[in-house]
């Protein structure tokens, strides 16, 4: 936690996680200055009144810092092994991701859809925030059948807003692909109709990978399929791959 | 495991991770290829003869590709939580870099230099290894006194064999270093003495990251520091992030 995320107009943490943080990671005391952001707003400094143990009380809220900007960008997954999902959720918030929208694949067992941890998405964008000094969460989709959401709701997500109809660009990443990473990118910097790199949309698979068909039908909706080259990375690593070539640093 | 990492000369499968991977994951039968690579050699195929318990025979092996290059990179990591470690390295093994120095820093809780997860570093590399099908396994060294390391062996990270004594860059990675990562890379990219922008050396914090002093003591030694910008990401997320503008795709 860089920061402590609080609703609107709040002077009192009372989240079991953020005390404990403030206390016994931070070891804050009274008078300390804390770093805190407003849920879909700014981030600011407060000072500590008072603490208990199940409380802080806060004054001096100043909220006057811009949250960072988000990517312009939709991460399309196929659904992993439910135990990956906390650090993925964590790490696309945290890189800036706008819209994630979480699919049903051929290699998507049936039982993650009945995880329990797929009722605590929010939980898990919230860390994200608060490791990035974020305010803005993630939104997250599920979508429990590819087939229609490819066909119907895909295209949809690739037409670009702010260039009047235009259709912008969408990856998936699939270690067979013939295009490389690589020369994905310098064809796209060539292009001077898009003014940077980055994709509206990226389709990432899970453990295994996507299958052909999946490839395919993506393919013919408008997807790009690129190859990360000859090593094969985890979903998590090849998350923060591609994502990081974005970074605003 | 996307290749089985097997030693010279091996037509035996006996390993019980491995014999549970062939069989439950990736469903094999006898007369099935398989994806096989020589710890240190080269990576080929080779069919299934017979399976049973605790064992898979081959026969007709082929090893006759070579393993993808690794990066002529070493992370310098401070000691993170032991928990992370095994992601940590497996991650770095997979995107192929040369060799790891896990260093104490001041905020490496000294509980974590007792952890019986330390003792589990080669079973780590092989994950990576077998993840990414590589056979060459990643070197791990511990240095336990931070500033001996720095003054006394450090500098030696530095120098490139290639160029004649050359002083090659290196990188600490620091959330509140005024140069930003893009600068740094832009800079790189602009110098001809150098074919590329990898540095010879990455250095990493872990949760909390370095202290000033550690920052300070870095730089005297070669170190450039950059920040990845306004977000603060996980160590994990850092270091894929960072790798990822190297991977040969």
């Amino acid at each position: 936690m860089n920061c402590i995320l609080l609703p609107k107009n709040a002077t009192s943490i009372s989240d079991p996680e953020q005390v404990i943080h403030i206390k016994e990671v931070l070891k804050c005391q009274v008078g300390d200055s804390l770093t805190i952001g407003e849920i879909g707003g700014n981030i600011g400094k407060a000072t500590i009144t008072h603490i208990n143990d199940n409380e802080v009380l806060l004054t001096d809220v100043t909220l006057d810092k811009k949250p960072p900007a988000k990517l312009d960008l939709t991460v399309v997954l196929a659904l992993p092994r439910p135990k990956v999902l906390r650090r993925l959720i964590m790490d696309m918030t945290s890189l800036g991701v706008n819209k994630l929208i979480i699919v049903n694949s051929y290699r998507s067992q049936k039982s993650y859809w009945q995880s329990p941890l797929l009722n605590r998405i929010d939980e898990f964008v919230f860390e994200g925030l608060q490791q990035a000094i974020d305010t803005v969460p993630l939104v997250v989709e599920f979508k429990k059948r590819f087939k229609p959401f490819v066909e119907d709701e895909f295209p949809a997500l690739l037409v670009d807003e702010n260039a009047e109809g235009e259709q912008s660009h969408a990856v998936i990443a699939h270690p067979y692909a013939t295009q490389s990473w690589k020369t994905y990118l310098d064809i796209a910097k060539s292009k001077t109709n898009h003014k940077d790199t980055m994709p509206k949309v990226l389709c990432i698979g899970a453990e295994g990978g996507w299958i052909d068909y999946e490839v395919d039908l993506l393919c013919q909706h408008g997807c790009t399929s690129v190859s990360l080259g000859q090593r094969i990375l985890r979903t998590e690593t090849v998350v923060n791959v591609l994502l990081g070539h974005w970074l605003e640093a």
